[in-house]
């Protein structure tokens, strides 16, 4: 008899490194920077920082925060590592024990505080506002800034807000933004606007960097159409136990699911103490590879912490021991987060954050 | 000038303890063992642990999976930890190495697995079920055991679907279901059905044991009326940036905000990376305390990674380096997941996975 009680995490490298080397080949002739925020949107920042910088001598990384930026620098050594959240009080230390940290300077505040500090003239990055109104310089800020401080930039960037859609208006409006901005103030500056989503939309977005992060993991930054990126994560879980659901009873928290005739059900060792949803509650899929191919099952009832309970009336011989299989090749974390009502990249980020995960790395 | 980066969570562990002694109260004389699977709902189980195991002389504890519960077991030294998933081959190996382990063995497939393997003597509890539909052995399972099997487990337990729910017809069903089954089977056995919910319910509900998770950590599991616990867990983030949101220009990704009017803008260092649900996206609400007091804001456009941006045009003086709020007493996790869609269960369990936020204990 075998009972398994851990839910595996299987993040595939291979496909990671081939997602990038498509990427860089796309955008080439820009250089390719990988984004290794959020711990590598989970999959472990160490882990993907080393492989690029081994195996596609990456040597340009963006971090969200210095503080998981500094780890990733002492263990490269000769890298750069542009910081997205910039600099401030409880960050400054990190920046000045690790000169390969770069900050992106978001704002006249944020420039004049670096200005003032001990690390004024280490380089730094500059972000500018192009339509996403996120962080960045707005133009009147930019108008007010000495030749000096334009000149002091490393790298100029801006971010889209809809490059995952091909004919928003909102690329070109950025992307003439963005042109005459750089134009105006940075004519010297190599620049960066695309992230994975802008590098399929064409050259003109390409510029001298590009930031390569969410379809490097295998996420479809371009879902116009069939995703290019090979699969990255997978997700898969045991039974531990089988039931007969009668008639009548109900399942999980609040009673949300009720048996109109009797079924079967599996107890799966997953939840969303895992990173998986809640929202798949009573609408999730899970699917059993068998000796008669692959079947689907529906989670019934809540998504509980540590269990998912599915109806497995359809599939044959499901038994203790067995896997239930939740994000692969054929049903991607893009689809779950289809049905789930969110995005991948904010299942991902959770997914890889668990312990609990058996997590595999193939290499 | 200040400016920081960081979000920040705060966890109040006197609170947490006041939480953990006002329910041992009400359960009284029930033994009060503590729930700290998914690392103590995110919030760090080596520290609850060792809290509760100093200042309350907690002995008995549950996680869901024996990997959680070994460091435990191995900082402590003498008590009993139950592990709510049981056993199975990928566990068997820390279940020996550490004797404060007992699984609780769900189903006859796990209870014949740990009786052919070499740990079969040692003791273990059970699970049974009586309405919930999820772990547990059903009725036609308990009378194939013989009186042997029965008597093997030093404790048996079952777990309420709708213990939240004050009049629900599942607590008096589960509650009769489960007196049934331990008088026909478990006679002499120590029981445990309540989780925190539970142990509001009444006396016949919290039997010999009472395991307390939720509640402990703050959330109201209790929510038809106000909650009884002191707020455990506070987010706070810095304002990274603050900007004029001219008339018609577009907010965030997919740019699913427009501004009817000249809008104020803060971009606050939080994302969904940071476990903020994505579902806040144009939803969600922050607050200032300012000089003149706490004003709310709201969330404009999709929450992204590492950042959301709040529509501050009614709050007066907000600047770079000033906090915004994301929970607190006046706006608890409970109050946040009703805004997201959520429970606070799923959203704290999110948060406290993340290595970005400086984390604070306040004692």
């Amino acid at each position: 008899m075998q009972i398994f009680t851990r839910p595996i995490l299987e993040i595939n490298l291979n496909n990671l490194l081939s997602n990038f080397q498509t990427l860089r080949q796309i955008a080439h002739p820009a250089i390719p920077a990988a984004v290794i925020k959020d711990n590598a949107y989970g999959l472990d920042a160490m882990v993907v920082a080393r492989l690029l910088y081994d195996k596609a001598a990456v040597r340009h990384f963006f971090t969200a925060h210095a503080s998981e930026a500094q780890p990733i620098a002492q263990m490269l050594g000769d890298v750069t590592i542009y910081v997205l959240q910039g600099c401030g009080s409880d960050s400054l230390e990190l920046f000045r024990q690790t000169p390969q940290l770069r900050p992106v300077i978001c704002s006249p505040d944020m420039l004049e505080f670096w200005r003032s500090s001990p690390l004024a003239s280490s380089p730094a990055a500059i972000q500018i506002e192009t339509g996403l109104n996120r962080l960045g310089f707005r133009e009147d800020e930019l108008s007010r800034l000495s030749t000096n401080d334009l000149r002091r930039f490393s790298l100029v960037i801006s971010h889209l807000a809809c490059g995952d859609e091909k004919d928003h208006f909102m690329n070109e409006h950025q992307l003439n933004n963005f042109q005459r901005l750089k134009a105006e103030y940075f004519p010297e500056t190599p620049a960066s606007l695309a992230a994975s989503d802008g590098v399929f939309l064409g050259g003109d977005f390409r510029q001298n960097m590009v930031r390569l992060g969410a379809a490097m993991y295998g996420i479809n930054t371009a879902p116009y159409r069939p995703n290019q990126m090979q699969n990255v994560v997978s997700v898969k879980a045991p039974v531990l136990q089988t039931a007969r659901l009668p008639k009548g009873d109900f399942v999980g928290y609040s009673a949300t699911y009720r048996a109109a005739d009797e079924r079967s059900i599996a107890i799966v060792s997953i939840g969303y103490g895992d990173g998986i949803p809640r929202s798949l509650s009573n609408t999730g899929k899970v699917f059993f590879p068998t000796a008669s191919g692959l079947f689907e099952a529906r989670i019934i009832g809540r998504v509980s912490m540590d269990n998912i309970i599915c109806d497995i009336t359809a599939v044959p011989d499901i038994k203790v021991g067995n896997y239930a299989v939740l994000a692969d090749d054929f049903y991607t974390l893009d689809d779950m987060a289809r049905d789930a009502g969110t995005i991948s990249y904010e299942i991902m980020s959770r997914l890889g954050k668990n312990p609990r995960f058996d997590r595999r790395y193939k290499y």
